[in-house]
């Protein structure tokens, strides 16, 4: 199996080349009924775009979805959802110097030992373009949660040394795509700018943190044992380009907890049985509880950097590499959509999962 | 899909509750041939088992795996292997205290919401005791993996605030399992000791987290886009019981470096192409690339503790739990041949998973 | 994939070798709360049990089925159910004198070729006894679908050149299994009995067919395109051993019809739209439309003969071979519980796959 | 799971609608380094298209396939292989007087309850339109057995009464194409094309079966119990629109034979172990034993026909239909190519399936 599909219900298998004729993919799974509401579906594509901003690649791509298939009169039949996004601006002449010659920390060398061959023309397959058909079908995904009134929440929480500190109940979410970078808070997100800024200028790149938070997920999502509702976002969000770490609820802070401090007592409310406090993070045994549902994603820093490096060709002949082409200095800002879209996939596929848990 | 399945070419399907007759698997895809190493097997089954110290739940099981089917003349058939293993020690009587009310931090409620009633003895499915099995199937991985000198070596590297800060290379692997916490460093290990049972006096639990680091892997293991090898080893690790965080190579560092530090140099050496550094922990793309392959994985302490703790029943009325049966104060001792046993599924499945990628 | 797991939601996946210690299942995906009836799920597996009557087989097995999970307080807990039958005739010594020889139409070569090794004692794998365990799942399938007032019917209508004719409003089937031949007509059936002693004395053996009629099946069950209700009933079939061919409504009779004649015209009655004539055999365009399901699965006559037969040995060299061993002389009335069994995994399947069809 | 994939190793992902822009799908799993012979891929598309003869419906498409992805300098990358048809004369206006009225034996009511919902188009997804994305993805599946030297042949045998009677060794394979309805004898084909033209006039339909036979399979392809080899071509043929039943090897004639008849002595040639005859079709225990894969697919009459037929609409009002439009007045001749594709993809399939058999 070569991995081009995610989900077991809700089923998005995708394909295309960064530099080939187009990128699109095949969701299959999607209840019948659903409004597609296209404005928002290119919305969030729009949010993941290149060159939206000075902070991202000059790259220009429309990155115009265009929907071949299960869709009639403006609602979802049940059949598969086909879909395509053009490559407008391949440019593939750009990325000849790099034919024979391996780029530090990118997937060249592992593909051409992999496959005996590769599409160099900007990365191919491993090129996080493919992360744009996550975006529609996580797009409709999102619309099949919101009728059940779930809401996800990403933004970025770190650049570099930067992080929002701010608690979930002191954030206003409306704020998070009013600035280049993300980040639901003005002053932090002009810092973040800054620092993007004068890492782009000296050619190099920098890492960065994503954090997400989805509210009124049904209670009864996920499955016991393997596939444990955390254990499916981790895959997604590691399937990312880029992603190095995955934590959710106390985390990486865990481990230092004892039980007495992290155990979330129930009580009653009006709203049914809760939790006192949330560190299991709105997960208790891979399932869900009603409680808010909470993760952050670690990124690398971007591989590309304007900088000369030492690299081998294919013959294992000493190359020194630099990057050409148009790149972001930080992935983050981009990927926030990208992270909403798997978090979207993983509850819808578990949602209809969980239809037939029992009688 | 329920979920109780884990791997693609190399399968292995659970079944079993903690206080249930007995627990086992049946493990398809594992090819005809491999010479099956009981005692190996076994071996680390006892890693696992409960009551081998002082440091774990004094719950007495003898966790003796028993091979229905899938060897003959003691190698692999090809067809599938089953196995059980008996619950002895069974004591259900000890639960009946929590029959109505949920325990803290357990999967208690979200079972009962999901599934409209759940087997209240011990957790039922939602037991660590489950993970027996990954264990088993985990030692046929390794065996399978052991024949392409692949090997993995897992350790305890925090119990709360006490971490191992060795490099791998200053590490004798060897002295791992000379001690009861499963530390390979007698001073840090005989201090971990310390802390877990001056907690465990106390009626607490204490969280920590297990390093593993893979040798030896083959170039070309795990799929681009989704089943990314990280992303794969990141859904197994996030499925074990109370894990709660993972990252692999930089991890939660890479956020705060910039590209020109990040990045992995390509240097010729006798052994082929290798990187300079090893940021990306061993796989880039999601392929490993034949260096070391290395993650952290995060637990919570252990939600059972011998202390009054709020709660309420099925119908929502203020109750006190407190833990009684024999628990374990900390997990990671334990849990080390787990991590383990699923690093090895996940690399037996995407080994197999390699040999069809090309002509 | 090794192929020992039949179904999507309502998955089965077995273990177990003719001869082995055990044979067993673990049924993962059945809703909670379904009420288990023991006493039926057992009738079904002596249905299918050697030794029940001068027809078949005097292997003694008890064929006794062992709860292990899944199951609590007399009900379905919507975690795995694993089950186990031990094997305790097995008599391996029977066998010694094909270890090295292939036996005519059987699986010995292909799994020599395949696997590098076989386990020769009584076929191994390849023998029918692994069917046992699709009728303890076949069962719970059933419990399931009756639940929703499906019936399933399978009776014998061929052996050899006997046939029953009757149609289906004209048979009696709770009269199926008061004969030994498990055809619901006493006439029939006794000529039936008849032949196949005739044919076991001569050390021959007969194959025959078996009719399935399911009433009540809801309206929708079956994904269009490559999971059309009857191809995953053909597929289900087709995996029971000596099963050489499949048809549905018209079958091998619709090349010769005409569209004029073979189309089901709709009419209204009381019950809802329904129509007039049934060749399309309660499905359409790959699902269920509420009609009569029906089809008809042929088997060929079983391979093991008491006459010699020339052959060849894992070296090349000519051999003859002759049955010992206990063989049925012919498969079909044990068949009737197995395929029985088919029918219901494969609907319970899609009945829980039809769940999330639309909103 | 919406059934919109087939295979498991080599997987294919269909969507589109009959009368929606375009059709396509993605193929996974096809191994790097193979040559993508395009004039072959479209020479079997063009044998299945519309308006190719007199024989078939005048609809006017050019199929034309566009490759997105996957290929790159002439050979596939091991990425997903992306691929489109548009359609081209989609003469949506033609199907209006269906919108509301179940046409009888078509798709349209299980739809309408299945999804609540249809495309009322053309039959939308329930129409044979689709099959022309297997014939893309099992003309590639044709050229990857091709390396290892695998035939298949598919013949029409049957039309109505009308059937081809010769030895597979009597026929002259190279003249299957060579006439409009795809018979390998010249004056079979010629009755064949009378009686269907006879027919159409007549505003009628008629049956038909289409005979495949594979030559040089390797041996070990199927696996045992549920993914028999013939088990998967069941489902696979069973799958195609208007296939009424499946028979292989001795098929329908088994269950009327005696054992010592049936049973393939095996001989030593020099070619190896092989088969004195094969009423097996090549196929033993589920798995290829290197003899001729034989089998049979029965096709009913096509259901749109050019007379009055009773129905009734959504509101259970009677109704009169009459079939407008384009359509084939016998299926079987442009089938041909769809049962070589769905036999290309289940032998590959298995192919890719047999490399992990073993150590």
């Amino acid at each position: 199996m070569a991995g081009n599909t995610f989900g077991t219900l809700f089923r998005l298998t995708t394909f295309g080349e960064s530099h080939g004729i187009a990128i699109g993919g095949i969701l299959d799974g999607c209840p019948a009924g659903l409004l597609m509401d296209i404005e928002f579906i290119q919305q969030q594509l729009d949010y993941r775009k290149p060159g939206q901003s000075k902070l991202t690649t000059q790259r220009k791509e429309e990155d115009q979805v265009e929907f071949l298939s299960g869709i009639f009169e403006g609602k979802t039949t049940g059949t598969p959802i086909g879909f395509l996004i053009q490559n407008k601006d391949q440019k593939s002449k750009d990325y000849s110097h790099i034919k024979d010659t391996y780029r530090p920390s990118h997937a060249d060398f592992v593909y051409e030992e992999k496959y005996g061959n590769r599409d160099y023309r900007g990365g191919g397959r491993s090129s996080a373009r493919e992360t744009a058909c996550r975006v529609v079908a996580g797009a409709i995904a999102q619309l099949l949660l919101k009728e059940e009134g779930v809401e996800i929440h990403s933004y970025v929480q770190q650049v570099g040394h930067l992080t929002l500190l701010k608690e979930f109940q002191d954030i206003d979410f409306s704020k998070t795509f009013k600035n280049d970078v993300r980040c639901p808070d003005e002053t932090v997100a002009e810092q973040m700018e800054e620092l993007i800024k004068s890492i782009k200028k000296d050619g190099d790149t920098i890492g960065g943190t994503i954090q997400t938070l989805v509210r009124n997920c049904p209670i009864g999502l996920g499955e016991p044992v393997f596939d444990k509702l955390h254990a499916d976002l981790a895959k997604g969000m590691m399937s990312i380009n880029a992603v190095k770490g995955f934590e959710y609820g106390s985390g990486f802070c865990a481990p230092e907890m004892k039980g007495s401090q992290h155990n979330d007592e129930f009580i009653r409310t009006e709203e049914g049985t809760k939790t006192k406090t949330n560190y299991s993070g709105g997960i208790q045994g891979g399932i869900s509880n009603g409680e808010q549902i909470y993760f952050r994603t670690a990124f690398k820093p971007v591989a590309t950097i304007m900088k000369d490096q030492d690299s081998v060709n294919k013959e294992g002949e000493k190359k020194t590499v630099k990057g050409k082409g148009r790149h972001d200095a930080c992935v983050v800002p981009r990927a926030v959509p990208i992270v909403t879209a798997m978090t979207a996939l993983v509850l819808a596929d578990h949602w209809l999962r969980s239809k037939t848990s029992k009688l």
